[in-house]
């Protein structure tokens, strides 16, 4: 068996158009667990029922896919050889104004939540809006509210002001669950050295995003781009505070697009147009992590490094947060 | 210890003022665990709110409280002294148009549903409905749903044509949670005995209501004649499938059974004026139970029977129901 094989891999960021060719990838790929999206602009009603669309999933693919609240949860799909799904919010509008909905959207399966996805919202603002506001009061009801049940608080596309105070007020610690590095590329999306140390000083984590627009290269970013972020990556955050958190998008076009980069789905465009994100050369869909697997093994990473970026330092850090 | 203290008590529907003092009545009275209601007219958002207000009791009394999502649960919470809550709807408003949210509401911890409350709703005619539509095709759905999620279809405020419909399609067995015999006084929330055998029949079950308005007695009724009302039962439905369901109402006042009593809550009076419900003597309070118990010895019952009634009979019927 292959060390790709044999390792857990945990992509901390997947937005992609769910579809059982889209589940079928992530089994061919070799994917353990993710982070899956189940809310990026949606109230609450509308966020339920994109998890009754995943509790239908559940039911109509049970040798495919399995729900996952826990890492002895990840372990154990790994066994099996499903693909774990822990459902995950890029935004709190999903809990619209309570706080109190957020034991019931864990006891549902959300282990991730954004604190807020690229403007302001009740809890602080994201980091394309021009103020940035930091977290309100609301918020850090909020993240008190997710310590104590055990949540992982995303800051990807918060604003850095708004990241700052989570960081400071949060008893756990948090991630930016799919990033790239400000110092190889300067985006309002990527984080410095200085944002990046401040949320593993405290015990963080963060996930590399290999997301073209974000990278140097873009269009033309390669898997050993990608390897060559992982190294910075690792440089700046230590070995073991390092993972995936690809992005994927796979299955959306134009429409899906649009959405996320207007202001709550439809007002005003905060993201430049670009059109639909190309991907990295060899990892165009789900089923090609074996691929930087490989690359990681080509740049001549020992198998421990491997093996942690691929999922166990990932695990490490949940079990930090989730407890269990 | 006293047969009493010694046996699982199981009510089948408790529509409580929740509060501290309940909750130590409910201890003090020895209940094991309940079919307690979060939804009678709310919509989605509002149960979902009334669930986060449970979530919150969990949380602030750890040592009383406790969910119970399966029959081991129930025995768990005996062991540890502590009373179990089950949840339950006693109206299908809390899914709305939405079939998927059944399997959320699950996982949540709902394991009663009556699939209408005393009038029309998508699913079929409530009890007090001029005309019985029967249930509809969503109703179908909805019982078809249920019965593979394992959850309790409660007929107890449903028209009789709906009832029968729904008993006639349930792939599992339906119960009348709490309700009284029409063979000792004719009520319109009453069942007569062909209705009760037909859902014991198909291996259903039936709670008995302690509800003075619903006896012949009214005011006046006496534990002695609960005891009669529930050798009746026993007779017409036989002895395994008889339970306990008080419609327990504890801390509520005129507001709340005014609400109850007008459709949707709010709209025309269904139910006729007459104030809150006078309690059965010696029954008054979810602390009172062990009165019950004494009242079932006193008339000569064996230890088989009582522990029968009391909650093992209930526990028979809820393995069937929800399996594990």
């Amino acid at each position: 068996m292959s060390l790709h094989d044999s390792s857990i891999l945990f992509d901390g960021l997947v937005v992609s158009r769910w579809s059982p060719q889209v589940f079928a990838d992530m089994k061919k790929g070799g994917l353990t667990a993710a982070n899956c999206t189940c809310c990026v602009w949606e109230n609450m009603r509308d966020t339920l029922l994109n998890i009754a669309a995943w509790y239908k999933r559940y039911a109509e693919h049970p040798d495919l896919l399995m729900p996952v609240h826990s890492v002895a949860d990840i372990r154990r799909a790994k066994e099996l050889g499903r693909v774990g799904i822990v459902l995950g919010f890029q935004n709190t509008s999903a809990i619209e104004d309570r706080l109190d909905l957020l034991p019931l959207f864990r006891r549902l399966g959300v282990g991730f939540i954004q604190l807020t996805y690229n403007t302001q919202n009740l809890v602080g603002a994201g980091c394309w809006e021009e103020n940035d506001s930091g977290l309100s009061g609301f918020g850090r009801e909020v993240v008190g509210e997710m310590n104590r049940l055990g949540m992982v608080v995303d800051l990807s596309h918060v604003g850095a002001r708004t990241a700052e105070d989570a960081i400071s007020v949060s008893q756990k610690p948090c991630t930016y669950s799919h990033v790239c590095p400000r110092g190889l590329f300067d985006h309002p999306r990527n984080k410095t050295d200085d944002q990046l140390r401040r949320v593993v000083d405290r015990g963080g984590f963060v996930g590399v995003a290999t997301y073209p627009p974000f990278m140097k290269q873009g269009k033309d970013a390669t898997l050993d781009d990608c390897v060559s972020m992982f190294e910075y990556m690792i440089d700046v955050c230590g070995e073991g505070n390092v993972g995936i958190g690809t992005d994927f998008t796979q299955g959306y076009g134009e429409e899906f697009f649009d959405w996320l980069r207007h202001d709550k789905g439809y007002a005003r465009r905060m993201v430049p147009q670009r059109g639909s994100a190309p991907m990295v050369k060899g990892l165009e869909t789900l089923a090609d992590y074996p691929n930087l697997t490989r690359a990681f093994e080509k740049r001549g990473w020992s198998e421990a490094r491997i093996t942690g970026v691929l999922g166990e330092n990932w695990l490490g850090y949940l079990a930090r947060v989730w407890g269990g």
